[in-house]
């Protein structure tokens, strides 16, 4: 188990701002830049596109509509440019939607919950329900047992599944990991319940948490299963693990609570959003909770993008586990392909065993790290092998790299940094390690 | 002021799950159905589109290819036919944004905050920060003062604006209204600083808090403006009233803390979505108390849909002021039709002043309901006139509803309801009221 930090954060049925993040556990799995200052660019309004009102007459020259024309042609070469040099965060970008172009045009909006119809008859539950279906199937959960939605994102599905561990143990503590060697049990001698967040692929280093040794040292500890919920923050990794040979297993036939996974991330989407599955006893005490305001959404937000689950439908139904299973192989093969590429030029380098994130040493030099769009943390960058990531980027991203860092390092003055309190010694190739 | 009620939710630095829903105010403006009894729909399952795995020969044989389209063929057919036949929901569903077709291929993310430039480069921060200065010029606030984003829906807007609030108040009493006669200033006896969420439109009714009268009552109950956070819920008619002659104004030149409203109600937009104003000085308060985190994020969400600021700066530059004062003025004058068209049928009525919201006696038959896609409460039903709702739909409704009616109505057993409660006897047109 990676750096399960003891976070014993008091939680009784209240929970302030600050929790907010921290139960989305987004420090260490948000797309933060960690490692140099983040300054609020105020200038942004002077780069920004402004709204402009239309003339009169435009709708006879048709100069607005030339204009907005040009933006958007101009949009799209930029997007197409950063699409080709990007590396850096777990989203794959290679999708073809074109036959879903036809329902830009509607309205679809699945408010509420998945499994209660709404008056609004332009909705997508249909959908939705089957994605649900899907993954209930994948982390091996009856129909009739679960609960789950299509969220907007990674937040959204953290933020529900410990508010839904909040809701089962009011007086419970919250455990998250963080990336050094405490012990997460450091408070479990108290005998309040346990709320835990398993991260199954941390942001930084892709590395997962042991979801069997937290088990099982709950139980050593002395926790029933009725004394402690987990929840399984799969954000990217989640839709991998269960196609890695070796991998330990997130299923639902665990003593587990809920589970969610990114759509955005693995599967691939235009909009970000996730999926979110829990056990429907448990959902019931949410609902129940807030039936005293006539309300049974059982979901965070109240409108939901309708158009998200007919994306990861489309997607689950072309690839299914057969192309899900040669996309992983081909992203772990690729990862390993430039783990090895990188230690072969001298570069400190790691890759975590059943991970496709490949932990290196950092840039410096930002134009870099901005061309490729790294993200960085501290001395480290990653590269996060995706799908759309064939051997061909690698190898232009590697030589670029190669070249470039000649010139950063060419006079003896400045050294490459040593990484190994980041990546381990046997990983780090500075002057002190190689 | 519109039955503001005394709300006093103690706030202290800590809120429950309940309290999501209760800062959402989504108990009154979301789309509940609060009139018949809510069932958990577990059919779902069966009616659902299952995800199948894709056959070896597949590719071959193209049979799973011409399901797939053949699927999403009825299901557009069936959306068109939903579309065509809606009222209830405050959605504009006539838009055309085929200009932005060619951006569906890109997985758009603004994820974190709009004024941060984060290395993921596939955003789309200048066409948000465009909308926002928009917003930002409507409502009445310098650049230089503003923070603001792009939401998923109305409930993120209110919720964030809600916890602004608390983190500017920490101590605050939280007041929302109800539609009832209570005051909202029942408990501002009690020295506690008040959070104040003020409706502009409620969803059933359309009715809006007057926000002079709220602003005027706190002062002479000595409330000092160090002493008092108030949000405005625009939901959908917090883009109407601005151009509503005689309408109190939502502007930051009143000593209010945040606005927000959606983009997929009178804008229009496939997806749902909501823009959010704040004043910095609120949000560097926010900003700081999560910072321990290493985070700088001060939105809810952390992947955010950068499709959404597309759409509504698309919008907002072919619309502009004049576009929209011209559908404002459609939708109003349309509702009156409505509204009097029902009473000349000897058919109950409301429209509040300044709304586009006609409630009226909920039609008996569900079929016709949900036919109509109509949002109900209790004895109440409601069309909310969108720029999409043309005389020739409201004809049809109108036709097919007396039509329907007289059956419903025929033998002397059944009568139709008094609402007077609900609407005012003068509006009334029940056995007694009539």
């Amino acid at each position: 188990m990676e750096a399960v930090d003891a976070l014993p954060v008091h939680l009784n049925r209240k929970v302030a701002v600050e929790d907010f993040d921290l139960m989305a556990v987004e420090a260490e799995n948000g797309n933060k830049q960690n490692g140099r200052e983040i300054v609020l660019g105020r200038n942004v309004h002077t780069t920004c596109l402004e709204v402009t009102e239309p003339e009169a007459n435009d709708e006879f020259t048709g100069d607005k509509e030339a204009y907005m024309a040009s933006v958007l042609a101009r949009y799209r070469k930029n997007l197409m440019e950063r699409t080709q040099h990007h590396l850096g965060y777990p989203y794959n970008l290679d999708f073809d939607y074109g036959a879903l172009g036809q329902l830009q045009h509607f309205s679809i909006n699945n408010l509420g919950d998945p499994f209660i119809e709404s008056n609004y008859g332009v909705h997508s539950r249909q959908f939705e329900v089957g994605v649900l279906d899907w993954f209930a199937r994948l982390w091996e959960i009856e129909k009739s047992e679960y609960w789950g939605y299509i969220t907007n994102c990674g937040t959204e599905g953290n933020l529900h599944g410990i508010l839904v561990g909040r809701e089962v143990f009011p007086d419970g503590i919250l455990y998250a990991s963080r990336d050094s060697h405490y012990s997460v049990f450091k408070a479990a001698r108290m005998t309040k319940p346990a709320i835990i967040n398993v991260n199954i692929g941390t942001t930084v280093k892709g590395a997962v948490d042991d979801l069997d040794l937290v088990i099982q040292t709950l139980e050593e500890s002395g926790f029933s299963q009725d004394r402690f919920y987990i929840h399984c923050d799969g954000a990217l990794f989640g839709l991998m693990m269960p196609f890695v040979k070796r991998a330990p297993k997130v299923t639902f036939q665990k003593p587990i609570g809920s589970v969610s996974v990114s759509g955005h991330k693995f599967m691939g989407c235009p909009m970000p959003c996730g999926v979110q599955l829990t056990r429907m006893k448990h959902i019931n005490v949410l609902s129940s909770n807030v039936e005293y305001l006539a309300s049974r959404d059982a979901t965070i937000m109240g409108s939901r993008n309708g158009h998200a689950p007919i994306f990861l439908w489309y997607t689950l139904n072309r690839k299914g586990y057969k192309g899900f299973q040669k996309e992983v192989q081909k992203c772990l093969r690729n990862a390993y392909y430039l783990k090895d590429r990188l230690r072969d030029a001298g570069i400190s380098a790691m890759l975590n065993e059943l991970s496709s994130t490949v932990v290196f040493e950092r840039p410096i030099d930002e134009d870099f790290v901005r061309r490729w769009q790294l993200a960085c943390q501290g001395n480290i960058a990653h590269v996060v092998v995706m799908p759309n990531v064939t051997i061909e980027k690698l190898d232009d991203f590697l030589n670029e790299l190669v070249e470039k860092r000649s010139t950063w390092y060419q006079d003896e003055k400045l050294r490459p940094p040593c990484i190994a309190a980041d990546i381990g010694s046997q990983n780090c190739s500075c002057a002190l390690h190689k």
